[in-house]
């Protein structure tokens, strides 16, 4: 028989199976079904492993694709929330707080208490970390956006002015990064993709 | 306009999107479809980090958990092969090496050079890195088909002594997660989930 220790981290590997069911607004670039929030979690750790070099302050990379790893596990509980939802956001705090506590309960208690510091930390946007981290959450769904002629925008009905609004945070992290997200949705909007 | 060099990175990073659609024998814990290489990726990394306290040999876990991010990359254009498929296995070094060199050259030097040595490394698996990024690789699976009763396994005619030959690599990074790997393949067998 396995420790208990064993046990508690197999069971929390195991439940956490079920972000790959969690869809999220945005398409996959080839555009033939909605991404999951599995795999956006691999895709925003590449992209801050990528793109780090352009942050203003220095992060610590491995506690950024941690919390980028983390980040939305709370989903499972509490589902995946449209960013240009206002009024889906203000509730959502208190349902993936109650999620944090028991997704990542299931681990032994020094991991856990990690975990959910971490997550805290993402949710807080305190550190350069945490700052780092929601510039790439923003920009990888921005990139996916630009990239399908602004699918996802046009089926919500979506403006320019949310979208610069929701995204002129991953200018708290990099201004080389806001820059060049800023020249995307310009030319977004001048070629029709995206709503003045 | 962006520089180049951001411009290589974001056109590397929307490329490999291309890994969500990249299907594999394993099913998720829901057994509603198979899942995908980015979403294993995801689940893998998060593995790791979860049992490195296991390891036999001290290791780098940033390292680790990059070289799982990655190691599946070469599959968009090698395709997934079936690890119990052993003439497919084969074939697959070239196909993976050719597929480095695309995916990987899209990126800036540097950044091309860092990822391509680490897949080798990984590929090598003569380092403590490597061993252990293998063992969570190998582990993964197991627990899928272990948790819904051999289903991969049972689908394609597989047999415990393939499954005991595949999966003590394990044991190359941690005595403990293959004796722990080793109880549950025991476990399917007696309650015919593996054939003998």
């Amino acid at each position: 028989m396995p420790d208990d220790r064993l046990a508690r981290q197999i069971q929390f590997v195991l439940e956490i199976d079920k972000l790959k069911s969690i869809y999220r607004r945005s398409y996959l670039l080839n555009e033939q079904r909605n991404e999951n929030s599995a795999e956006h979690s691999w895709h925003v750790a590449m992209l801050a492993m990528i793109l780090v070099e352009h942050v203003d302050e220095p992060v610590d990379l491995t506690r950024v694709v941690k919390m980028l790893l983390i980040h939305d596990i709370v989903e499972i509980d509490a589902d995946d929330t449209f960013i240009y939802d206002e009024a889906a956001m203000a509730g959502k705090a208190d349902a993936e707080r109650k999620a944090a506590d028991r997704i990542f309960g299931l681990l032994p208690e020094d991991q856990r208490d990690e975990l959910i510091a971490l997550w805290h930390e993402y949710e807080a946007r305190q550190t350069p970390e945490a700052r780092f981290a929601l510039a790439v959450d923003r920009l990888m769904p921005l990139m996916h956006n630009v990239s399908t002629k602004g699918k996802a925008w046009r089926e919500h009905g979506v403006t320019s002015r949310q979208v610069i609004k929701v995204n002129s945070r991953i200018g708290d992290a990099s201004a080389e990064l806001w820059d060049f997200a800023r020249s995307r949705i310009e030319e977004a909007v001048a070629k029709g993709h995206l709503a003045e």
